[in-house]
């Protein structure tokens, strides 16, 4: 037989976009290894360089980036650094994305509307990711907008941990924000000793299209500790809204938890006077407590850098969330 | 200049799969065409067979198949379709789905399972699809699991209009039977006046995982007439349980409607003796209402015939629903 | 450096469908492995449900289906097994398909027809499969249909042993039932010490089309023990008449050897009572001798157990043959 | 409503390469129309260049090329063609093989073999083909060998009525050179008044692997005129040996005819000494009688003239030969 | 026959990204028709969304985004702008760059850089676009990016017309201000009577890597004038320092000329103060001459509306320059 | 656990075609491997056959093919046996094309040309090239017409590390012979001690279209040594023009240094008499020097080895050249 035979092994690398460099340090200290240095910069018209220091031919590499705004920036740098590792010759390209850009954009709401979420995953596709990360998306579909594995971590468990060790749980009512949120809120309902639920229905105006004249609470929370939930909170103004009208129907207080603390002007401020007890995140943004007081963020690169880990070893992701993944 | 100029036209056909033909001649008679006639048949060990008996080169052709049980035999020959039309040189084929075949498994619920609705938009594509028509998809984002244009086409105004000549607005409640259709009943409650809206709420056993051990309403039901609705009904287990809840919240009277009549057994048995009012549904999928007296099913080719003639002349899909496709 | 290197493993893990498990079975235990545990139902309007029990993530993962009827059925079945696969993160997927479906419509004998076997091909490959394993496909450009690579087994070997140990081979002629297998039947000729060979020529009517109104025999058959040969046998329709025209002929005896028992109804009854001495098939479709006497099964697993070892070792399939993969 | 709306017209165009501008003349006279005129060149090195004299712009373009000796180079010729086109804007491309290079490797006769007919079909479809027209193919399967629609055409007609024209069927045996063309033989028997048939069986030594020790013929030819046919004739060996062996087997006369004439060395000195009356083929390859006697030729243009014209005019191609397209 | 026929029409749009609505309206203008409305805006955390207001089922779409920064924003726009065309069943999308973005990175300069150029034009065929526009790309071999038609457009004919307008060919002296763009120069210096040439070489320290110590004039420039050119201009550094090294070098004058202004800071102080005479340029990007006396902005849209015209008409816009696309 | 771990090997082979066989023995020698026997031969009317002699399953494939005259004929055979090793499953196959075939038709220099280079780069990945080795591409971009690495080595070590042994750098002057090249000559001349540079300036005609009238130098070159420099010399022409122009303008001698000797007719007589001291190429193409004495040939196989150590080792191939790959 001719050929030469060798024993084969894998290099995980790990590259941090500059979207939000303190998560990507905290996933590499994770997982007891250094980021692969690369030079990033951005040309006078906006134009991004990237260039690996080292060698990444044959590595199993994950390519981390965060999407706060400017959010197309992070997301066409993060497309430049995949293309660059595949012209490279990375053996395995892992998209990292904890916040899915553009996750609301997931249908056509109306004719002629893009699916912008779709477009996202087939650019990654493009620019050569072979799968993907990310972190509670917006809707569970999303997952078929990616033509390969996409592993769907979710922060619940370690936001709803945070809320059983700081919160009783024997007089919570679990709110939906809206309509579109409720199947979401029942699972925190479960995880939450089945603690009842309610939602904020909106009505609409007869004469005006489109504008929303009432909101109602639909369920039952006078009296109540009411847990706010929702995926992602932009400019804050649904939350804030809802605070009000739970506070209206009687709730004795009310707590926000979500996983991407977006937190656009003027969400720091409508959240910080809206009247809810403590608004809880995950860094999967870049997140500031400065002047908020109520905000507490917790941590997202441990679970980050497990997911890393169990795919590299060829574990079990799914393990990480008894069946969710 | 060298060559041969002619004027271009382009000729609308439509096929019909074996799995409903009476909703192919319905579709035909309203858009004042004829089927073009195609053998199909089965060999003795289940492979289909079709064969056109017209030229289909160049036509702008409509591939309708419904897709009742056995729903994976209807699939593949539709598939066969596809395939025979773009090997025969069909200019743009349209492949018609007005119940989107395994549209319930359009996300990984746990780890390990496929995304079979996104497979299924994916076999399509190969097969030669261009692009996709389809009825209330179970979820919008279902759109995006197609490369391609889908124009999802939506019931409720047929549904709804029977809805308002039939009964009275003013005491109706709109139900979401579950957690996560509590989206769409806000389209109805808008729709219909701005009804109150309630869901039932499905709590799990602390021991047994996944088992469901109540299922409480939320919202106020007592002494209204609820309108029970969802996309799709198959076993009827979900419903007629929903019935039985609402009727002890104190629910005066309960009507059900659903734009996909599946009725697998013992559908027909458990909606005909659950105590609701009447059953409401299009005929998307073979209906017979032998033996079941409140039920009632509305036609959907006039829809489906709307839709293929604006796509063939270059109309407005989206005026069909102001704004809904 | 920065990175993580480790010892790259690669992991042999087989999945069976429903559709024959008992071969399911046989494969693994000839291989000294289990089956990785599945959970596979329909729903009630006939959609199909797989999730697998362990991890597959990495694995080089070997999709065993057969394709008895209803076919089509377990051909989707098969497809959602690789689709969940690939969305697992199996490394390699290679979908073994004994029997492939679709195989005699591998050319457009007319005009406006498809082409279906190229259709599964591309259907498996749109799932996700990276590979095949066929035995003995209807025609061997079948191979071409698929992009990537096909290993393309062979039962002649197994079948041809059983009929040298349980017949003389001094007196044989083999038969083609028709002139499209007389290529085939010349490979058995040589493999069978170089016997005769003669076919059966269909003739057609001149006043009706496509209609056969006689069958002649090529080649000389009186005073022999004529052995049909086929690779596979549906109603049995073609074969028992070849018998009847043989017997006329002369042929002292009629042996009947196919890769694909299809059996598909009334080739029982046809063919227990057909005057062939012998029908000699494989198990690659689901067998019961049970009230036929003259069929004899030969197991096809040591075959497929062979050669996903050798494809999974990276050794040679072709050795398996001495050429023929 | 913004825009501008003008008629749409289409314009068919023609091109040629230059490995038998024959035949891309006789088919554009046959057409009515002129060739497009194009610059093509080799540089000293081989490499080929093309540019079209005039905008191809948004038309039906037609590729003619043959595939003679040195095949390669033309057919590296039609593909840079093709690509002009394409990034010329041309809005379909149909390229056209009167004899498709490389049919006889549509398989892997043996492990570790390409299926180089398969290749060039991907090949035509990388480049942008949209569409392919061949003559007699190989086998029927090569249809299948390309992702979209494949107008296959037959010689048959046009070389039958030859025969019926110049030779009484009354004694005619339809004779196959190997045992692979018996089912195009019987398709010609079917045609030619439902003759008999027969053909030549290679046995093998069981000293010699892969050596040919003998030929005989099964069916009976003695009194008989022997038409013999096959799709391709390439050096002669095969067909002047059968020629032989149904001589010796008292044949009266023996008459070949075959679509595709590739008669490489030493064909023409082989075919003309065989012993054969006449060979009749066509021009799908350049032919030239000079000092071949027996040799006729029947122009191939007019079939492909008649299918431009009805792929153009999207008539129907099946109805050219009764259901065969 | 089945079917229905109907004469085919085809429909202009035009539409204009958020970068540069002058340059939209502008080409609209000269189009004589009107830019198709959108609904364009973006969230508070950067995500852009868009809606068009009418039906774009059946148009033949161009696509205008200009791309100054933030470029990638743009970018992101235009890719979001062109799914929402492909979704809404647009026939046939081309995307419009007047300055193609990422041009600069087309190779990789050293290794494990990306080749963004490639990796864009991938990213317009993800999102849907069938065809590309674009003017002086900045190597001619970024046309072989895209896989379909690009029509690669030059304004050297209306750049060169304006100065033999404005300046005497006599005494004038083509000068590159790098080697690497002498070809072009070249081309300029043959427009322009037979111009000689010059450039200036970059000559790099032997201590320090990649640090340039001299810049030498190679050519004759004294007492002549000269037309320095370039396909872009950034932030001027390499242009100024060629105006000053000319000057040293004894050139009487310095004109600069050059396709895409781009002008980041500090070009428009340093190039309003090098000691040029003029520098003319177009609009491919926004442009002010606003304090800055000296510089001459040129209209691009003309040429961009010539174009759009040929294209849709199916004329030839080779023609626009003699034999330039 | 079900499944069977096993540790993972990888194992290079090496595949040489038949276009310069000395090279793949000299490639395979330096690598201390044998290459893998295949048989190839060439049917009588050209088509060509490959088999491999041993399994290629699991392998490392490099394939190595040289592209002189019949240049489609070599490049055929590379696609062939690319898709034979693809067929034959092996893992990974890099395309070695020492000289890249087609690569001076980069671009369309005028409308209605093919890019043929692309064109290339893409019939490679349709064959199934996973990578691409070459050296010295006519033009850099061309990295980016193939979707996949591109490892871009470059011969100017060795050409320049044999000049410096050979010459005196003192007296250096680097020309290029056109004006597209004099990017390339400013990297030697910073290699070669900042050598100063010149180029031919080629004047046209201003009566007759493309017609070179003179050729004038630009810079000085009177009494130096004049290294004319160019990627490939095809038949000569220009560079023996270009050494008589550098003559005339008072050069005291000129050496000649090429990475591609294509040498065709008549280069060698050109060459050999132009008045050049020597020509200096290497064997990227298949090289003698019989009859030739000025000419000398440095190996390629030492810089093509090392490259494929790397790439099967995950090296790094850029450290090869400080940065070039």
């Amino acid at each position: 037989m001719t050929g030469q035979w060798i024993d084969n092994q894998k290099n995980l690398m790990l590259f941090s976009g500059r979207a939000h460099p303190e998560l990507g340090e905290a996933v590499a200290k994770e997982l007891g290894i250094e980021l692969t240095p690369m030079t990033a910069r951005d040309f006078a018209n906006g134009e991004i360089f990237v260039r690996y220091e080292e060698s990444v031919r044959g590595s199993d590499a994950f390519v981390l980036q965060a999407h706060p705004a400017p959010l197309n920036k992070w997301l066409v740098e993060q497309l430049i650094m995949i293309d660059a590792l595949k012209r490279g010759s990375a053996k395995r390209i892992t998209a990292i994305l904890p916040f899915f850009p553009y996750a609301r954009q997931d249908k056509k709401h109306r004719g002629r509307e893009p699916i912008s979420a779709r477009l996202v995953a087939d650019l990654l596709k493009t620019a050569g990711a072979d799968r993907i990360v990310s972190v509670d998306l917006h809707t569970d579909q999303i997952q078929g907008f990616f033509d390969g594995p996409v592993d769907h971590m979710h922060a619940m468990p370690i936001l709803a941990d945070y809320i059983k060790e700081n919160y009783s749980l024997d007089n919570l009512c679990v709110v939906s924000p809206d309509a579109g949120r409720v199947k979401v809120s029942e699972k925190w309902a479960n995880t939450l000793g089945d603690a009842p639920m309610a939602f904020i229905h909106k009505t609409r105006s007869v004469d005006v299209a489109n504008q929303v004249v009432a909101n109602r609470v639909v369920g039952e929370v006078s009296g109540k500790t009411c847990l706010l939930i929702d995926d992602m909170i932009d400019t804050g103004g649904t939350i804030a809204g809802a605070v009000n009208v739970l506070r209206q129907a009687g709730a004795t207080d009310v707590i926000i938890a979500t996983t991407h603390g977006v937190f656009s002007d003027p969400a720091r401020e409508r959240l910080s006077k809206c009247g809810a007890r403590e608004v809880i995140t995950t860094d999967t943004l870049p997140q500031s407590t400065e002047g908020w007081d109520n905000l507490t963020v917790l941590p997202i690169a441990p679970l980050l850098a497990k997911t890393i880990h169990e795919i590299f070893e060829n574990g079990s992701v799914t393990t990480l969330f008894e069946g969710q993944a």
